[in-house]
């Protein structure tokens, strides 16, 4: 590593705010885009992700009623942040918070900390609970999006000679755009292909035959599917000439069984990406080239592995819940944003020589009861609002997620009321038409239903157990 | 018009290879993005095009062996153009070369005229006839294409103050891309919402009236449908407080009834624009706000419309087809490209005060037999090529194109043969499965399937009296 003092000293381009030398790229031969901030001690980085959380805490305290209203009320402020350990005492965010803040402030919530006419971007979460999140973008925050995103690619192994194949929906979801706005500013080939449109994925089959990309991102669901939709049409996914599958979305890259049959069927590695729509670089969490756990990149978005209770950092070792703290976005900065997913940390380096702690088995479950359904995350909760609601609704359902030939279904078993039984099979219709239509428009997926008569369902005291998650995938995680 | 004789002369960052200057931008108050080059003398604006014609022509003659063997059959090359008279005899290009010869030197044919290393975005055509073409774009052109858009939009009234919803699928097709990028690098907030997903429009409808964008693009069918999803949700579409509605990919907003339809439904300003997908900037042609037709951008892409039979340019006043060529691109330059379409041309100046040609009635028609369908362009050869490769396919079809609840529906009626008739429901239901399959493969777009028994069909010689376009909008386009 021939690196020189002053360029450590400075970490690379570690400024606040943040802004990243857009023209500046390593070598081909290079495995770091930083090489010193990717490797430096741990103990060091902690010290200036210490000073930069202060002014992002400083940042929020100056600009967002809704950072400082919770911190005072808290005791806390970016003075009394003295030690990492400190910093476990500011209060978590949560989802619902963000909604809530919206609702009083809209669009994006008093938690904005630019003036609204630099918000040059939207997006935004599907909405599975009702209201959704809009999120508003500056152009910096923009920039710093794409420059965070291009490294994590890069320490994948994707270089400037790449096309990258992006099959996956570009709509609010932030997934699809980071990977392209990233893919770009490394100065690969993008290939935008998007998805989600009946037929488009056979289209994509034959444009991979063509264009032959090298690297693809998906969720895992959707590369399953495209690889059958493939054999349909008599391709061998293999013929498509794919390095590389990244995915996010889903916990399945990071499951054996999973990565192992989407690497036979492609002849291509895998990796596994993700963290949160509300953080972005959402692929804060990232295998490299190494393929041996995600990488926690702390120094684009501090990440505290938590214990569910306590809210404060578990040992390397531990199983908890991942907290974020945005290190360089002034639009809409998340400071200890709760996830309620899944996993287990260990201290690093990976064997690529990053000294980022890692999570050997990505994210794989949650502590609440949300789950995911080709890539939209989806709350018990949302479907109970909503089939509650229902005229004719018989007071019982059930929610049950199973897999049909490779893609994630949702069925709703719904029990009709009385008078809708005696009213017969048009008002029984009338009330699936009904229900599907408005589980597709607040769920953003589609979902089927079976009508069942009165009395079927046995009645059940715990929101939870009205979901059967029964897909292999999720049966693998837990079982692992 | 205060502007510098100096200015003036170098015509505003007219210079090739182009290059334009990504930060600069005229304050919000200036009608003109470049004042000088849009309401020059066009006998100036002219000359300046034959130069920059010929310039294109050597580009394209040095690197591009397709143009070189084509123009050399024709007894013509950039040094034997010293007119625009004589540039009339330069052979068009048709898109059916462009798809044979990209079937030939895979992927980008060989009139891609940067190292093939240099394309870093891929896009494409919709493959209605078999075959899909593929845009291969350099970064260099990216950002002529951003800094074009750009200005259409400002000849719009839209300025960075302004949020621009895309409703419009982002895929291959270059229209939601080319918005997204002018409108980003003119300054305005940006909202990529895209569409074609099932429930997606009725998100649309609350995402409006969250954010209330000041500006829409997508279809003039689509923005019927979303008008209908909202009336259906009771929400009145003039609460989203849109002022601009921009469209392309139909002709609808250049027909007085139905813009004027759009209009008072939105209670918003309508403009129409669009060209061709192999030429971006798409906008080439297209509305500001003087609303009294498409202005013809001369100096982005040079537009001659020609004679259908001759493909020489028809006197103002005239009816013929559109012929393009691109004055910026580098990466495939087009040179003479056919449009196929029917417009009727005038002279400028319009009454905005730029001096281009108008296309007062917009694109209202084609010389030959394709039709648009939900922004889809479709060739009746295309369907007949699926249909009568139809296993158990009885000899006779029809292509009925008719409009259900504003969206564009088509129809393909298909005869079954008699071992289908005689093997019964269940074989005819396969055919019915298969040729929807397959009919969404190659068209992009969904058919109903209408099966009818052995000799039903009038048989016909002619291909087009196969087709039946019933929608009002095609009616009143060939009435106005």
């Amino acid at each position: 590593m021939r690196v020189a003092p002053r360029a450590q000293r400075r970490m690379e381009q570690w400024r606040w705010p943040s802004r990243y030398d857009d023209d500046d790229r390593p070598t081909d031969g290079q495995p770091y885009w930083f090489p010193y901030r990717e490797t430096m001690p741990p103990v060091e980085r902690e010290a200036a992700i210490l000073e930069r959380v202060r002014d992002v805490m400083r940042w929020c305290w100056e600009r967002a009623p809704f950072y400082r209203r919770k911190w005072s009320e808290a005791g806390v402020s970016p003075e009394t942040i003295r030690t990492l350990e400190d910093f476990e005492r500011v209060p978590v965010v949560t989802k619902e918070e963000l909604r809530s803040t919206q609702a009083e402030h809209p669009p994006f919530g008093d938690y904005l900390c630019v003036d609204e006419a630099e918000v040059v971007h939207v997006h935004g979460t599907s909405g599975t609970t009702g209201r959704p999140t809009a999120f508003g973008i500056s152009r910096d925050d923009w920039r710093v999006i794409a420059n965070e995103h291009a490294r994590v690619l890069w320490a994948m192994g994707v270089r400037p000679s790449d096309t990258v194949f992006i099959a996956s929906f570009f709509s609010l979801y932030m997934g699809s755009w980071g990977v392209l706005i990233g893919a770009e500013r490394l100065g690969a080939r993008v290939f935008p292909f998007g998805a989600g449109v009946p037929g488009q994925t056979r289209r994509a089959v034959m444009w991979c035959r063509e264009i032959r990309p090298t690297a693809f991102y998906s969720t895992p669901s959707y590369a399953l599917h495209l690889s059958e939709v493939a054999e349909d049409m008599g391709v061998d996914p293999r013929e498509f000439g794919l390095r590389r599958l990244i995915f996010s979305g889903e916990p399945g890259a990071s499951i054996p069984s999973i990565r192992g049959k989407i690497e036979r069927l492609y002849g291509a590695e895998v990796f596994d990406s993700g963290s949160m729509a509300e953080i972005s670089p959402w692929m804060n969490l990232a295998e490299s080239a190494a393929r041996a756990g995600m990488l926690v990149w702390q120094d684009m978005v501090y990440t505290e592995v938590c214990d569910p209770r306590t809210l404060r950092r578990v040992p390397y070792g531990a199983e908890g819940t991942p907290v974020y703290t945005t290190l360089h976005r002034r639009s809409q900065p998340m400071v200890r944003l709760l996830s309620n997913d899944l996993t287990r940390w260990e201290a690093g380096p990976s064997a690529c020589g990053r000294t980022y702690p890692i999570l050997p088995r990505g994210i794989y479950g949650r502590i609440d009861d949300m789950f995911t359904i080709r890539g939209e995350n989806v709350y018990p909760s949302a479907i109970d609002d909503v089939v509650m609601a229902l005229p004719g609704y018989g007071g019982e359902h059930r929610i049950v997620i199973s897999r049909q030939e490779a893609m994630d279904e949702l069925v709703v078993r719904i029990e009709y009321d009385d008078a809708t039984r005696v009213a017969g099979e048009a008002s029984i219709d009338a009330l699936r038409r009904r229900a599907e239509t408005e589980l597709r428009t607040v769920l953003g997926v589609g979902a089927k239903i079976a009508l069942v008569p009165p009395g079927t369902l046995e009645r059940t005291e715990f929101k939870a157990r009205r979901v059967v998650d029964d897909r292999d995938l999720w049966r693998e995680a837990r079982a692992t």
